[in-house]
């Protein structure tokens, strides 16, 4: 792959990107990971046809381990992780776990490009421009358990569930969503890529830029005290990001239908750390 | 290529971009240029192995002179356009003769590429910011015989020949930028992609919102008065942007040196203009 790499490094080169200054292409942890200030954790394996997702959660494992461990040992200690390969929530667990000394908080699982994909829904299906939508949520696993939320999602202000129907958003909305990464695959042959890039670069940016003018979906640490999501699981929540810090919004209301799939999506969450328990073992 | 671009239809929203309210996804000309203030022209046939330049001139300008003439009967009339199918030069020379009624100044073939390419290499070489790269000039055709010109280049206000040496300039940094699409080809497997697309957007984005900050190379229309650069021509010049108006550079002082490389690429683009001369008829 280095060759093909080479080839990428021309092409950002010839960007021109104005603040780019210099790019080391490698395959050693220990100098990829060096100083680093942003991390985003790309590669993973994927699922092949018949694999078992305890076998392909241990396969990712093999990939997440040494990474942790080389940001715990080379990049700057106020290091930002994204972890986009699948399962990211999981393989999140098992990086941050393995990085001991570095904060938690400072991991995460991307779930942005689910929630990019519900604002899209709502914006294309009101005809109303992407900034007017806010407040949509995306709870939990980035997987088919997710939950996109609209409950207090607002379009121009005016509650959205108002303006799509209950029976779009449960019918329509939410399996589309859920389900988002299989349609694109249906029609392109390949999987998101383009998509998948441009969420990573917005999670990054509202990161360390701040995010304070919506909600926005972060697959982050569960502390165990937020909405009764277990403690110790990268769960997606509905945040505000100010000074590199991002906080759970708190106080809403949770209805028993949410509550019910809240609790799927972290109820797998827990399964597939159970699966993966011997390696959380620093 | 319709369930593809459905696909590519899907990815483009979920994007979120703040900007984007709708997507056209068809392949009817009359359609798809309705009304468009910015075309870019992105579809070319490639060479084949075996393929005479002649034949490959001809089988694009079955794809260009359709486009020209939807241009012509139904885009804004103030669009701009954009061609990055190769060979670009001569592709919109024929997209611009059948948009006959639009003015031939409102058509680019795209050369940001090179100019992109060729401000990297000397802030690689120098070790320099990319903004400290100024007057940069890409002469002639999208094609091999381009002229990368470093005659007035400075890095942070010094003359870059002082800086990288003329033979580094003639020997390495020449060369480099008129092939870099071969050796990018050479290490990826692939064309580029992403360079090309972000010079597509670079050059848009200089010719809507101006750049007057430095000069760009842009592959405009020649009125035979600048240069010595035949009339007719699309040809590569250097250019500062304001109100969407291109103006070239004027009144550079050229070397024998310098008017025998902008020569040899003017004549590569008459040689081209003469193998599809007969398609120029409109």
């Amino acid at each position: 792959a280095q060759q093909a790499l080479s080839g990428v490094a021309m092409e950002l080169g010839d960007c021109a990107f104005p603040l780019l200054r210099e790019i080391v292409c490698t395959d050693n942890l220990s100098v990829g990971f060096k100083d680093v200030q942003a991390a985003l954790l790309v590669g993973a394996k994927p699922r092949s046809k018949g694999m078992e997702r305890g076998d392909l959660l241990q396969e990712n494992a093999k990939i997440f381990i040494p990474q942790g461990r080389a940001l715990n040992d080379y990049a700057h200690r106020d290091v930002r992780t994204l972890i986009v390969g699948n399962p990211a929530n999981t393989n999140c667990l098992i990086a941050a776990t393995h990085a001991k000394d570095l904060p938690k908080e400072n991991f995460a699982a991307m779930t942005r490009l689910d929630h990019d994909r519900a604002v899209w829904q709502v914006a294309e299906k009101t005809g109303s421009p992407v900034p007017s939508v806010q407040k949509v949520v995306v709870w939990g696993n980035h997987s088919p358990t997710m939950f996109p939320d609209l409950t207090w999602a607002t379009v121009n202000g005016r509650p959205a569930l108002d303006l799509v129907g209950q029976d779009w958003y449960t019918k329509t909305f939410i399996p589309r969503v859920q389900k988002r990464g299989a349609e694109i695959i249906e029609a392109r042959g390949l999987s998101s890529a383009a998509s998948a890039g441009n969420a990573a670069l917005a999670h990054m940016r509202s990161w360390l830029l701040g995010h304070t003018h919506d909600w926005v979906s972060f697959g982050g640490w569960s502390n165990g005290n937020q909405y009764g999501v277990p403690e110790g699981l990268y769960y997606s929540f509905p945040v505000t990001i100010q000074n590199k810090q991002w906080s759970i919004v708190n106080g809403l209301n949770i209805t028993p239908e949410q509550r019910q799939r809240m609790t799927h999506t972290a109820n797998e969450l827990l399964e597939e750390r159970k699966a993966i328990e011997s390696l959380l073992k620093v």
